[in-house]
């Protein structure tokens, strides 16, 4: 494919009435009124590292690597839309109902042998994610390649830079909580890459989804930073890494309970097939984009209150404690009930 | 390499005092101050598409692929240094002398074969560059991919879009000028590729430079904005394909003048020994990152008067006018002198 007859038809893929957009796609460079602060992450997905085109469709490529950008500004708890109800909205706001006021800018590589459709297919999957969460894809590039990289750098906005939350505020003392379940992505790839046989279809479709069509949980991370949150990052590595890099990030000892871990549904089955622990296998896995977070006992009442309120259907689970770092207790996260050898802390985080 | 391991060392490479830096390398996102309006663009570099690792040092892939993605927010007149004189830094600003408050993220692609010290260097590139020019490396990510991808993402900041210039603001009766010299890093090229020999060796090595580590005139573009240039961008693809798209942008013509491209020092040795015209050989040539731009005739000496102070040893040539389209003149540009046939306007943009 031509770069050039992609181009041409980006201008209507990814129209948009966003008033904050003051020069989009089409010259130089995008002017977007800004705010007091700037909220940026970069997420990059490449094929045969991060994903194979053989098992996600062209528009799920798009949104995933969308949706994993998205989780890092949710995950700093960046302003989106007040509500966060129900259905497929469940972990974003909507564009109606007075957006995310986020941009996104897309660095698309595309390999000689992919098709139009397909390359329109992948914008259309993003575009049709951050029409539904009220952000703005507003600029990019496309150029050959030779594999498919999807890359998205994402700005939201602050006014205040105190209602961001990092990863290294977590004090002793603190409790350790999740959002939703986790597991779900790992058992979903599982199943996309056929190493699970025989599951209930509707249970496979379930995580499938879970795998292919991740949503940042925008609205729930900002009712958590607003709620006083101490430290907070997304699962994108599994939570035993991901809390570990909270851990160090934080200059802390966290403790955890793997039994407590809340599984998405299906693992337990899919964990099964292979063989596998299935409170270790959701530890383990990566990319459920669900929100690890710590909050002080006297505020864990403010907090479950405030992600109740943003995002009912979402469960937290109070999974483990903070702890002062000492001899025996070097920064980092365990899990309390398994062997340190068995915890699979190494990890792959690639941010700086 | 395992991206770890540079990873690891990006603070100390990356390491800044930026005020502006609220939240930096290590956690989800970066925070930065921002201003009333974010101008933003993408620029990618791929391995075999863009360069080849063999002709350019891992410092200048870095080195380039940075000034390449500053070139298009030097074309909207994104604020820089006030200073810009002189020396190497002659087409940008200084950080001691106040800074250009621009940001960079970056996507980095790194495939199996690389080497640390390699992927270092690449990153300090980019760095050096950046610090000459009051730029911070806020954040991105690193990941593996099949060949070395550098995607950077730029921000730059106005506190009024007034001051910033599109493409498409070209009126009939404007005239046409550009920054600098064209042709320089197409030559380049053609010594970098060992197609011209026997040039002298001063020249080879200048010409290398013009290649291998472009200048984006950030403060030149500035003072162009400031000055009330109706229309600008930056010659990325080449001054035949670029003025098109500022044409086309305007829905204006626009007739150059073949005979008045400004050649860069050499390109009449290079375009000789290729058997090409120089002057078509300069205005075809991509990647000078030199600024075209439409002035009213009346605004003319104050279009050069600004530009002799922010940039004193940068030339402008003005090489042609901006017409009405009509019946014979569709939007577009084209070389008076040379019939349409041989202008060669067949282009590679690829920003959206």
């Amino acid at each position: 494919m031509n770069e050039l007859e992609l181009i041409a038809e980006l201008r209507s893929l990814l129209a948009t009435t966003d008033p904050r957009l003051v020069r989009g796609l089409g010259d130089d460079a995008a002017i977007v009124r800004g705010r007091a602060y700037a909220v940026t992450s970069v997420d990059t997905m490449v094929e045969g590292v991060h994903f194979r085109r053989g098992q996600l469709s062209a528009d799920e490529i798009g949104h995933r690597a969308l949706a994993g950008a998205l989780s890092d500004l949710a995950a700093m708890g960046v302003n989106a839309s007040a509500g966060d109800r129900g259905g497929s909205a469940d972990r974003g706001g909507s564009a109606d109902r007075g957006g995310a006021d986020v941009q996104a800018y897309l660095a698309l590589g595309l390999p000689g042998g992919i098709g139009l459709d397909e390359a329109r297919a992948l914008i259309a999957g993003a575009a049709t994610l951050a029409r539904q969460l009220g952000v703005t894809i507003a600029g990019g590039d496309v150029t050959a390649a030779p594999a498919l990289v999807v890359s998205f750098t994402v700005v939201g906005w602050a006014d205040d830079p105190s209602m961001l939350v990092g990863r290294d505020g977590a004090r002793p003392g603190d409790l350790v909580g999740v959002t939703g379940t986790l597991g779900g992505s790992a058992a979903g790839l599982a199943v996309v890459e056929g190493r699970v046989e025989r599951l209930d279809a509707e249970l496979t479709g379930a995580l499938r989804a879970r795998y292919a069509r991740p949503l940042p949980r925008l609205a729930g991370g900002r009712a958590l930073a607003a709620a006083g949150v101490s430290a907070m990052l997304d699962i994108s590595d599994g939570l035993a890494t991901d809390s570990d890099h909270l851990a160090r990030a934080s200059g802390v000892a966290i403790e955890l309970r793997l039994a407590a871990v809340p599984l998405a549904p299906g693992v337990t089955e899919v964990a099964g097939a292979l063989g596998q622990d299935p409170a270790l296998f959701a530890a383990r896995g990566g990319e459920d984009y669900e929100l690890c977070f710590c909050a002080s006992p006297a505020g864990r009442r403010t907090v479950e209150a405030a992600l109740a309120e943003a995002s009912p259907e979402t469960p937290i689970t109070w999974i483990g404690e903070v702890g002062e770092i000492g001899g025996s207790s070097p920064a980092g996260a365990r899990f309390r009930d398994l062997p340190d050898s068995e915890t699979g802390l190494a990890g792959y985080e690639h941010r700086f």
